[in-house]
């Protein structure tokens, strides 16, 4: 692993347990046993370590949703998607967490951000719309009840982690991950088929049991 | 209005236009146009300013709980109840974007909040138990539907206007508070009878249609 990727990972673990506003490229670089100039050569500053960081969510997440979003969507690989994403959000939980404050400082990367959220609403509208059209779910009866869901959806999602931090879990388990998929999974129950429904939470159940807190 | 007063109301001011992060005491005190000493004289610090605005920012949320959700719950002074709350989020909004920083930085504050917001998902899960109870609302059939209805409520208020926010509308309009009381709606609405979520969304539309962007 070259230094530029080293010094990736150990900022993003840095700014998890910190917070983002907490760790500086000094401390970085003494954490990683760097010169600050060895640091600066492949980041001029925080905001660069930041964007890099965020170039590595947006690449899992796009991932994540081109791979496991197929059509037919069926129960199981929904249910694994939605896992899926909780892990993406906890291994970036830094950046959701610290949102409005990264984006006030960094114009770039704020359009950058915007850019990747509404195509995710679009997305995640996308994949209900689906749901419909495979017979899975009833539409909803409200002029824009799909992307309302879809809206909901990504918001339950960007902000569960910082919610459960928040409530002074401080050791945020997998269970909580789980309770916050079942949030976001509540959203469409009342529209799901019985028999989807049943299915993707017996994958979820089964998450559950096999990660005892 | 006393000098304690008046320093509350700016710091309020400044807190939700410039973030959480933003105004420190002498900043605050220059644009009172006091002394530092005089401010200290009635918080000691920027962390006593806050637990200041905290407890206007709990009264508020209690009383409206208290006065706008009497049994049985009509709707429309249901809606109006959803729109109230956004007032208060909007009059609160550096607290809600700046939450878990605040909260780092502060264990009483913490400790404060952290009861006010188990307070308020139980008696968003008891509102919408009153409406089951009332007729105008179905029970969800999955377990916990109703308290998993309490939290995704409070989870999408507590983080709509950072969410306006992080999306680049730097002006957050009434409309974009509407819009955000939809979304709160639209979790309730597969669930509700179509006279109350009508009667309901008349409301909404008035409020809509009176306040053009």
């Amino acid at each position: 692993m070259g230094n530029r990727d080293r010094i990736l990972e150990l900022s993003l673990k840095l700014l998890n347990e910190e917070g983002a506003q907490a760790a500086g490229t000094t401390r970085i670089a003494q954490v990683l046993g760097i010169s600050p100039g060895n640091l600066y050569y492949h980041f001029r500053n925080r905001e660069a370590i930041v964007r890099g960081l965020f170039a590595g969510l947006e690449a899992e997440f796009r991932a994540m949703m081109v791979d496991d979003v197929v059509p037919p969507i069926l129960p199981e690989r929904f249910a694994a998607f939605y896992l899926r994403s909780f892990d993406v959000a906890w291994n970036y939980r830094f950046f959701f967490g610290g949102l409005h404050h990264l984006l006030r400082q960094d114009e770039e990367l704020a359009a950058s951000y915007r850019q990747l959220q509404a195509w995710a609403i679009d997305e995640l509208e996308g994949i209900v719309r689906q749901l419909v059209k495979d017979g899975s779910m009833e539409k909803p009866r409200s002029k824009n009840g799909l992307r309302s869901l879809g809206l909901n959806t990504w918001i339950i999602w960007m902000n569960w982690i910082r919610f459960v931090q928040i409530s002074g879990r401080d050791q945020v388990t997998r269970d909580d991950m789980i309770e916050g998929v079942g949030q976001i999974f509540d959203l469409l129950v009342p529209y799901l088929d019985p028999a989807f429904e049943k299915a993707a939470r017996r994958v979820l159940t089964r998450e559950l049991r096999s990660n005892p807190t």
